[in-house]
Parts: structure tokens; sequence; C-alpha cells
């Protein structure tokens, strides 16, 4: 297993433990939601989000733990991005991670109510978790988690790709949807960290919300290019989703080969801003080059 | 017009003024989505949660204004839940306040991502109104919101609400269903706006807690009984959709005239809950005495 293989399994283990404690502090006053709530958050996730807040921390120089609530909460509003996302409305996917997704094993409403629940729970996790955190510094989280996810953030960019499915956009226009669909979240990543350790607004911040706008789009266009190359089985979900949907994707428009060396650059780029770091961001590095070079 | 109708017709003005405000301030990167939150949120709604806020900040001895986030916030938290129980897979209701529901004026994956982007907003709205507010006290007030939200709060009532369908249940679970989907948002009026002026854990907190416990079950009492007298013209809701969607409901397990007895019995309990406190609570008490009284 590679360095950053092993940081991803320890990240993944330890925002998966803390999820379960806290999960279990919970009363179970619905046990049909809480179960559908659970199914959809251990599923299997990579949890590469908490990874990356995980080595933002490190590259500033504090430790993994001290911005758990961060990996935490940002994970959460993942998941229900996913059960949402998923949804016959929307992407009407029956396969998220090799298992029928939320709405398939539960049902409609309950994976209405799963996403719902699981936003809410976020900013619940966020604000009681890491209660070292001054109260100011995790209000300004709080605020730009929030600001993340809304109608200027994650949910805009998926209203963007819904509308532009069966039209073709312009490149700028495919990078200004990622650029909110997913960016967004990932940049979160590293504000939250950032604001937790006090580095708002530094050179260091700055620094690091360069490297996550390369690497959240980085991020896209490796996933255009899996939804071609990828096999269901490594993938998980069903191959060629993209195409049967008519989504715009970076190959669509760029061709295949086109769309490579733009991850290629992307990864430059994010690598480049780095450059004020030392050894303390190598594990920025290599999620950079991890990102454009999985299977999954 | 009697004193709670100016005083509702005021704070209606009140937040509708400030969400107009705020909205504007934002950038419009998905106009079709902004379109459609415009359209969820300027619905001619009775405001009746950011009344409750107001009022609240009155029997405390301050002003409406110093409560603003928490009106805003709840109101948006209402609405988003009202897009989302609208949902074909949820209460398929086609009607709303007179008009088409969200996903029958846009579309489904529109009204999905209309009450994502909505709950969200209503966390940015908490946390960046009203910033006199101590920063520890905004934080209690956001974790507050959150758990009234989520799985040990409303999305557990709307989840409960629906395992009932079709299954005859006692008069106790039916409380249980109503104290968590509409009782821990009416609890949160009282619970931010305490909390945003500093009587958290209060004797004067203490006494509006167990009002709101009261009038929240008033209120769901009322709602049910509306559902059987009300006409469709003033409910500007299909009148009898319980009954359509066979629903448990106070007037089925009761019969309609002890459910009235009861939602008399509910006003006395919520009146009797304010005897601490002296005129500056009498819109409270308007408000409760208003709830059981109501056509719409």
């Amino acid at each position: 297993m590679t360095n950053i293989q092993s940081f991803f399994r320890q990240s993944q283990e330890q925002v998966e433990h803390l999820l379960k404690i806290e999960l279990a502090r919970h009363s179970n006053i619905s046990s049909h939601l809480n179960e559908a709530i659970h199914y959809s958050i251990f599923n299997g996730g990579k949890r590469f989000r908490p990874s990356l807040c995980y080595a933002t921390a490190i590259a500033l120089g504090a430790s993994a733990g001290k911005v758990s609530c961060a990996a935490a909460a940002i994970e959460l509003i993942h998941c229900y991005s996913l059960v949402h996302d998923d949804l016959p409305a929307i992407d009407n996917d029956d396969l998220r991670r090799g298992k029928p997704t939320c709405h398939k094993a539960f049902d409609e409403a309950t994976a209405i109510l799963v996403g719902d629940a699981l936003q809410a729970y976020s900013f619940e996790l966020l604000i009681s978790l890491n209660p070292e955190i001054p109260a100011a510094h995790k209000l300004q989280m709080t605020l730009s988690l929030a600001k993340a996810c809304g109608f200027e953030g994650m949910a805009a960019g998926q209203a963007l790709d819904i509308a532009s499915t069966n039209q073709i956009c312009s490149l700028d226009q495919l990078e200004t949807i990622h650029r909110f669909k997913t960016g967004k979240i990932i940049s979160a990543c590293i504000d939250l960290s950032a604001q937790a350790l006090a580095f708002e607004g530094s050179k260091q911040h700055q620094a690091l919300q360069c490297y996550a706008q390369a690497l959240g789009l980085a991020f896209q266009v490796k996933d255009d290019i899996l939804d071609i190359e990828g096999s269901t089985e490594t993938l998980g979900k069903n191959k060629g989703a993209d195409q049967l949907l008519n989504k715009n994707t970076y190959p669509s428009l760029l061709g295949l080969i086109a769309a490579k060396e733009k991850a290629e650059q992307l990864n430059q780029k994010a690598i480049a801003a780095l450059e004020i770091f030392g050894s303390e961001a190598d594990l920025l590095r290599d999620i950079s080059h991890y990102v454009i070079h999985r299977e999954n």
C-alpha cells in the first residue's frame, strides 16, 4: 500500500469511528429513518473530503483531530447530496458503490428525508465537535459551509447541471457548473480547516484555496473520464451514466485525450499552488496526484 | 382588524422585507433555481413562526428586530419543509396557499433543490443577521435549529407520520408524531429567541417552553380540524387531504367534538404557562387564542 493509500485508509477509519460514536449518542425516534441514515453514511465511501481536511490540518502544522468537526460535517453534506442526486427526479441512479441507492433500498420519501436530516445533522456536528475552537471561528466555519451548500454553492451547481442536460454547453459553462457542483464543497474542506486553525485569510490559506480550485476541477475531469474508461465493477455505479443522461462532460467537449491533458495540467497547477509549503504539504501533493490517477 | 391581526400583518411585512433585501444581495448563479426559491418563499405565507419569535422578544422586554435572524431562519426552514412535503413521493399536494406547489409550477428536481438550498440558506441567515449577538449565543442558536430540523426533530416527525399512514395509531403515538413534525420548530422559535436575548435556561425561558409545547400541539389539532371543517378556498390547499391519504388525525382518533375540546384545553395550558409574565406577554396569549380560532 502506498503512503497515500494508507493515509486514506486511516482517515476513513478516523471519520467513520467518529460518526459511529456520534450517531450512537442519539435517540432512536424513527428507527426506519435511522436505518436509512446509517445505510447512506456507511456505504464504503472513500471519505475523500475528510482526508482533504485532515491533510490540510497537517499542512498547517496541526494534528488531524483538530479539524474533526469539519471532516465529519463535510462528509455528511456529501452523503446527503448523493442520496438526493440519485433520486428518480434527478439522476435516477439505482446503484451507488455497488449497492442499491437509498431510494431503491428504502423508498423515495425516506431518501428525501435522509438527505434533509443529514444536512441538518452536518451543522449539528460541525458545532458540537471540537468545542475547543473559539465560537467566533466556529461561526465563520458554519457560515462557510452553509454558503458552500446553498444556492450560491452546490445546489446552484446541481441546478445548472440539470439545466444543461440535453444542451451543448461551452467549456466555460461546464467549468462553472463544476466550480459550484463539486468545487465549492472541496474548497470548503480547505476553508473550514483553515478557519478552525485560525489561518483564515493568511497566505497559506490563499495558497490552499488555489490548490483546492485546481483539485476540485481535476476531480471532476477525472470523474468524467472514469465514466467512459472505468468499469461498472470498479466504479460501483453504472458506467456510461453521463452519456445515457446526455450530460456535458470534459471528454464530450474536448475529446478523451485532451480531457486527460486537462486533468494533468490541473494536477500541475494544484502542486504549483503549494510551493510555499515544505514537506508538511506532501499529503496534499499526493492527494492531487491520486485524484487524476484513481480508478474509481 | 384586531390587535393580533395587525401584529401578524406587521410581522409578515417585517420578515418579508428582510428576506427580500437579503436575497437581493446574492448573485444569480442559477436563475431557474432562484426563481423557484422566490416562488416558494413569497407565496402568501402567514409567517406564523416569525410572529412567534417577535412576540417572544417582546415578552422578554426586547424589540422584535433583536431576533430577526431567528425569525428569518425559521421561516426558511418552514418554507423548505413545505416544498419537500408537497413532493409526489411524500404528500403529493398540487396546491399550496391557492397556488400550484413548487414541483407543479417548476419540476420535481427543482423542488428538491429548492428545499435543500433553503435549508442551507436558513443557517446562512441565522449566522449573518444580528451580528450584535455574541458568537457563543449564535452558535447555541444554530445548534438548536439544526437539532430541531434533523433526525431528532422535524425530519423524524415526518418519517413517523409517513410510517403511520394507513395504520391506526394511539393518541400517544399521534402526539409523538406532532411533537416532532411541527412541535420542534415551534419550540425553536422560543428557544432561539431566548438564546438571542441571553435568557437561555432562565425561568422565563422554561415558562415559554411549556407555552410552546402546548401551542405546537394546539396548532396541529386545529390543522386537523380545519382539514375537515375548512373550505379549499379559505385553506388554500385541498380540503380533506388527510382523509384522502388515510392519515391519523385528532378528529379521526377522538371525534370532532373531543378534538375541539382538546384544542381548547391546550390553549388554556399555553395561557397558564405564561402566568409569570405581565402584559408584555399579551401578544403570546393572543397568538394562542388565534391558533385555535383561525380559519386557515
